[in-house]
């Protein structure tokens, strides 16, 4: 039996609640466990719960263990409630102490959404980023998206795509392939992982015709990766870096910026994605979706990839510690 | 019986000789026919031609009909020769010549390499610039990818990312979209097309959090081309713009710029893409790729985007012609 994973509670007006639910039902049977930080009464809607004050007292094949957060205000489905801000915080906040504590295997959060947060005082542009400040390692985390056919690395996230350009730099290419590597190898189990580099611009610039950091930025990236025995290649026209044949060649994408990485991932494969944060000491994944405000409550919503990301995390969870 | 198309030499150092071939091959049966632009000793390596004077006298069914324009020097494949430019460049003007004249039902353009031609003082930045000015449409001229799963518009196309973002205006996104909407009745069938338009920046900015060209540009055209009674959704978050289920709710997708486009027609579908040329006077289609110069000449090359390239053509003249 491995440790059972933390499910945060996400925003509880979103769908956070139904699939946690779906999942709980597709996994009860498994070998795979998790607990939920979030209010009983809330979750106890969608599924059976059981109040627990420690992990150790998880039954999770009768019904779903939580570990309480009180919500202010019961949440209307699809009608976000600034009120539960500080809850939904706490969630999070909750889950990375277990697994710094290593009572719970690695931390799984559902879809929050940013801008009810904000409008609460929380100052980090998203889940990433306060998961990193949590555990000390602002600054070194970086966002995988994976599903079974692709797994892609934003260099530049959650930034305009003018922004991006002013970010986009050796270093920070230099960093977010370092880190993929090296997760590649210790979480994913590949012992000689293979990158391949997008360019930034259409045909990777056609030699300098359209547009030059492919020569002043990228390049000098994989120049030093190369220096240090990474296997990289690149850099690639982007439109064509994610065909079939093209993915065979490669274990992850280094991407310029957001959308490049996102669209080919989400072309592919809406439902699979999982979003995993490296470079952290905790393990952390989450769907690759978000609170779906529009469609909750009304039994629409997937739990493909909660699924996905509970899988991972669980996995990335066992290899860490040797298994 | 159709008008045949005229299909032009392209770069005879890459794949143009050996897909023209195959399609001739996969077509020669069909009510499709063509007539290329080439110097018949180089094709004659490939398939049995038939040297003609005039449209006319074609044999499709026995032999490519040739039309001859003579090469410099013979090529070898995968090793471009820029002494043969000024014969790739006069097999694009006379074949756009026939379509003028009715001749030809369209045009279909072989892959050229623009770095070739440009050494030989081509100044145009590629074929669809130069078919439009040979056609007197200059500026007017709108890319579409189009594949069996979709259709995409990139409103800024071969230009580095940092001038898209500079070139991008309300105006040149409404011309794209207005173009596309009456090429979408006339060329395609579609008596009431559906338009959705992207984003810009990740998650379409995310109500300014992430970029405000949504505010500023995009959602000012999207006003514009519904005041002109166009059905246009958007601005779309461009990573799940083009997933299965969202697929289902457009006919084009007007892209901000080359790769948003380029990425998930050729993730969705690398040898089925058809280049359109939209809004000239004479139809104009090419395969979705480039001459592909380091396979050329071993037989590798799939003649699937130049097939779908010559059916397109022959759909689009047809409608056309009111048939």
């Amino acid at each position: 039996m491995h440790t059972p994973l933390a499910l945060t509670m996400g925003d509880p007006a979103g769908i956070s609640g139904e699939i946690t639910a779906a999942a709980w039902h597709a996994l009860r049977s498994s070998d795979l466990s998790f607990m939920v930080l979030a209010d009983p009464d809330w979750l106890g809607q969608y599924a059976p719960v059981q109040i627990i004050r420690a992990p150790a007292e998880a039954d999770f094949a009768h019904a779903i263990p939580v570990l309480p957060v009180t919500l202010a205000r019961a949440p209307t489905p699809g009608h976000p409630d600034t009120a539960n801000a500080p809850a939904i915080i706490a969630s999070i906040e909750h889950a990375v102490r277990l697994a710094q504590a290593r009572e719970a295997g690695g931390v799984v959060t559902n879809p929050i959404a940013k801008s009810v947060l904000q409008s609460a005082g929380f100052p980090h542009p998203g889940h990433t980023e306060f998961v990193a400040a949590l555990t000390g390692a602002a600054g070194h985390e970086i966002m995988m998206l994976a599903c079974p056919l692709l797994r892609v690395v934003p260099v530049t996230i959650h930034v305009s795509l003018r922004m991006a350009l002013a970010q986009l730099s050796t270093a920070g290419i230099v960093a977010a392939a370092r880190t993929t590597h090296a997760a590649l190898i210790r979480d994913f189990g590949i012992p000689a992982p293979r990158l391949a580099v997008a360019g930034l611009n259409p045909h990777a610039g056609e030699a300098g015709r359209m547009g030059s950091e492919e020569q002043t930025l990228i390049q000098p990236a994989i120049d030093v990766l190369r220096s240090e025995d990474i296997f990289v290649t690149g850099p690639h026209p982007p439109d064509t870096m994610f065909t079939e044949s093209a993915r065979q060649n490669y274990d992850a994408a280094i991407c310029m910026y957001h959308d490049q990485a996102l669209i080919p991932l989400k072309t592919l494969d809406v439902f699979g994605g999982v979003n995993v944060t490296l470079g952290l000491p905790i393990v952390r994944t989450s769907p690759d979706h978000g609170t779906a405000f529009d469609i909750a409550g009304r039994g629409l919503a997937s739990p493909a990839s909660l699924v996905a990301a509970l899988r991972l995390a669980k996995e990335i969870a066992e290899r860490r510690e040797g298994r």
